[in-house]
């Protein structure tokens, strides 16, 4: 666990917070002293949805405030209750004609706060009730028969259902009966890898290595068991799914799980976990779900919902809509329109599930997906293959020599990227890549051999071949029926893709890299049209790399010793001169 | 830095994490083995924006798929750049009439395979170009000059504003214009406590305690400072600050901000930053740019943009949208609508701008916001006074007693609490408390004294006093105009009280607590309405905790060998029983 923070401890810290959230939503309000955040929106004519708690649990709560959601949350310090004062002040902010619920976390601190409130609130006249929220699985029905169980992320669920159904206009009764409905109906497992850290504050005990803590809350509190060696993670989510859904576990078995029931998914971040493992998780969890459960949520939610700090945990909630319409005749439909409705609580996630129309693909677009592609100009299918073998056979023999060369100065992996190429090159051509000569496929194929060996080398050889290939190509298409496929039209593609090549990379001539052969190649080719010229141009390039210092790419980490004018050519600027002159060795003097 | 996790390795997380995403968002479709998300709605006749690059950084690239956003986004593996074949599948998926423009990261790898990608896809003819994003500052020009400045997580606000001008229909080239444009004019600086861990690699390098790095970057690349010893936040924000603001470094000043320029503020979490801290970070950054460079951002957004895995660190970019109106001749007002404009993209903030109109409070709300309650039943203002004061004298007096039991089985405190509260209450009284004689008033002002005390102990007196007067309040009001202030009156109050006070805690008789006296008192009280024989009643329970073995609260923790008959009574049980005495011995007998 670490300990260092930005902030060495936390005073003043949860009221700076607040003011950013605070600032960014135009419908919110801040009562600083009182550490209440309320929607200024809120009309007295529905009801008041409350609640609140310790910070340290960001954006719980003060994220849920606005429309169909909370009218009001109140906040203590880090893990503390905040006390009956604060409370009153966020009841006195948001007065209601109809009623108030204060949807509390069942802490004893909380239970006390929260309690104080309500009896004072009640003095002045209207409906005030707590909804307390305890959708932990961690501890059975025995351990929690004094004290009764937590509230965890499931919480979530009450407070989008109840702030929807007060925004919709139902009577108090209805909104504080779908709501503890909703709780009933709600079971909540958390796991975590460590404790966190509370800035300024002692050091709390670490979490050994490889092991994990089964049934973890949000506050540093020990869990239910500390398991060793970490088991995969299939075999995890198992576990913690169990403890939400069997229903032989006589101290569990919270909800009733029914076939084919409506059930929805909702996984909280604790604060500390990538994203990249959390969205992971959630397919986890959706896929045991399936194959363990035979459940597929209607609806799956992933977030930072109510955080531990950054502890590097995560729970679990699922929540059966089925059983709320049977506890409360509220249609499933209805319930999860609630659910979809729209608020401007701004750590509520966007419905991802409103409909969404397919976008239609024109014929346009078809040819533009590939599906269409003109055929361009044929060449002499032997030729060609010749030119091609020859140019493969050529680099494939100098491997030992790239090989050689990049070992002084790189990993030594150049040669064998070449051969690759090559030999992908001839697999094609084996395969009769040039059977029908046209110029395009076969160009297509070759850079689709040299892409496929990855590296910066491949790369860039790979651009400037599919350069060269597109610039042909709209040379060709620029209604142009005459283009001849000539030296001065395939010099003007080469150029074309040079300067494109140029776009993605900063090596220039006198880098010590491919370019050093590639751009005098291209530029004579472009100049003259003629081939032959061009790849003496490139060799000389090539050569001239002989003694160079590297400016570019892995080799410029080597060290002082390495820059004597002793020092080998660059092995793929000459790995590119010997394909060239063995391509023209090929062709047809 | 953790190593821990909850996957040993990187395998197949990637997908796990896609099919996550779009398994909760309609608009999205799932490409698996290229590892694209599309928009399963984005218009051929719209341009598509498409981005992208290594996985690691989520929610960055996919979740920012969807209209008015991207079209498209490729994922590589974790900190690797996606293939050029994945690139084309993710063009091939959102084919365009108009064009596409390939937002890019300006990494090596994704320069040469975004590049590879371009030169392919121009094959298939349309127009299809590179945007760079490069806001960061951490690297000067100096530094900078051959591979360019890096991407960081201020590229969100070219992905918003270029895919916004794609979904407004804006053409290509007005698209590409201000993307390009967004990137000119924004800055970007990170900082973080310590490296990431990527499942299943190496360990690298730790940050030393006490130490912070500036300039870090997403990838666990060195940061440009490491500084020692943590300054603090103001100081440490300033600093940032400077990096992108100050027009006096030659090296950097990368972007002219004019004073009343409209500037928008976006902090980035890379990802293991609790809310708690970032929140917090975002409110110093805004009161810096304030005081320091008369900066008030337009908009602000606070969220994790673009991680590093779970790095402890964040990262702050400034837009300039006045710099855009005045290179593209956009004015801020439609810049603005653009960054404003919905879009399903799950991970880009919802608007928190739009106006949110308050509402009007009805007059009777102001009576539920406290604004009138009605004065209720006199007393005569000695007698109250007296037995107020006898009460609080005898606490008081028991203090040395109370603080002896408390000190063998809790921490002590229990009487000084009592003092307290008495205390409190005597200054009231010296104030005039009781003058006029109103019952309620008084009520609600002891009920403040020790309410101010806090702890379990005060909680539960206040919630019993504030309680009675509640039911008092409500026995008077029930239109009873001839409720007499009699004991059967304040028994039924306090009998009312008891209930409620008993929803709160799950404290009963036997249980070692003050509640061992309130049961019984408010028990007899409500029964015969004689407070005399119901102080017995509760003088009794008090001492019956002689010798209890605790259940509830802080003293159940202590060991064995505390449980022996040798205990002595509650502190609080007896502290409660030997007020109400004080109190019946001040009232006329």
């Amino acid at each position: 666990m670490s300990t260092k923070h930005f902030f060495p401890t936390t005073e003043g810290v949860v009221v700076l917070g607040l003011e950013s959230l605070v600032s960014r939503n135009a419908h919110l309000a801040l009562d600083a002293p009182a550490k209440v955040v309320y929607d200024k929106t809120h009309s007295p004519s529905r009801v008041s949805v409350i609640s609140g708690g310790g910070s340290g649990h960001e954006p719980a709560w003060s994220g849920y405030v606005g429309d169909g959601m909370l009218a009001a949350a109140v906040n203590g310090e880090v893990f503390a209750s905040p006390s009956a004062k604060q409370i009153m002040a966020a009841i006195e902010h948001v007065p209601s004609e109809v009623g108030i619920i204060l949807c509390i976390t069942n802490y004893t601190g909380d239970n006390l706060h929260f309690g104080l409130a309500r009896e004072k609130a009640l003095g002045r006249g209207g409906r005030v009730e707590i909804l307390r929220m305890t959708d932990d699985v961690a501890l059975g029905r025995k351990q929690t028969e004094n004290l009764g169980r937590r509230g965890l992320a499931g919480n979530m669920f009450v407070l989008k259902l109840c702030g929807s159904a007060s925004h919709a206009g139902y009577d108090f009764d209805t909104c504080y009966n779908i709501g503890q409905s909703v709780n009933d109906n709600c079971v909540t497992v958390g796991s975590s890898l460590d404790h966190c850290h509370i800035p300024g504050r002692e050091h709390h005990r670490s979490i050994p290595d490889d092991t994990y803590v089964l049934g973890m809350g949000i506050h540093n509190e020990p869990g239910l068991h500390e398991i060793a060696p970490m088991p995969k993670v299939d075999d995890l989510v198992a576990d913690m799914l169990k403890y939400c859904l069997d229903p032989s576990d006589k101290d569990r078995a919270f909800v009733d799980f029914k076939p084919d029931d409506v059930v929805l998914l909702l996984i909280n971040n604790f604060g500390g976990m990538s994203n990249f493992e959390l969205e992971a998780l959630t397919s986890t969890v959706r896929r045991n779900l399936k194959k363990d459960w035979k459940i597929t949520p209607t609806r799956e939610y992933t977030s930072c919902f109510e955080t531990s700090l950054n502890a590097p945990g995560w729970s679990l909630s699922l929540l059966n809509v089925s059983g709320i319409e049977r506890a409360t005749k509220t249609p499933v439909s209805q319930l999860l329109e609630l659910l979809d409705s729209d608020t401007r609580a701004p750590a509520w996630p966007k419905n991802g599930y409103r409909e969404a129309k397919e976008a239609k693909q024109s014929a346009q677009t078809d040819k533009l997906a590939g599906a269409d592609i003109a055929a361009g100009p044929k060449v002499d299918p032997a030729t060609i293959e010749n030119a091609l073998r020859k140019a493969c056979d050529a680099a494939i023999k100098a491997e030992p020599d790239i090989t050689k060369w990049d070992i002084q100065m790189g990993d030594g992996d150049c040669g064998e990227a070449v051969v690759g190429m090559c030999q992908g090159v001839l697999k094609k051509l084996d395969a009769g890549l040039c059977r029908d000569g046209v110029l395009f496929h076969i160009l297509d194929e070759v850079d689709e051999a040299v892409e496929e060996i990855g590296g910066t080398l491949g790369a860039i050889i790979a651009i400037v071949v599919a350069g060269f290939t597109t610039q042909l190509r709209q040379l060709f298409a620029q209604g142009d029926t005459k283009a001849q496929l000539d030296g001065k039209i395939m010099g003007k593609a080469a150029g074309g893709a040079l300067r494109n090549l140029m776009g993605y990379t900063s090596a220039a001539v006198g880098g010590r890299t491919v370019m050093d052969t590639l751009i005098p190649f291209c530029e004579a080719f472009e100049k003259d049209g003629d081939f032959a010229k061009a790849v003496e141009a490139g060799d000389e390039g090539a050569k001239s790399t002989a003694g160079m210092k590297a400016k570019f790419g892995r080799a410029t980490y080597v060290g002082e010793q390495a820059e004597s004018t002793d020092m080998p050519p660059d092995p793929g600027a000459m790995a590119a001169a010997i394909f060239l002159k063995g391509l023209l060795s090929g062709l047809p003097q």
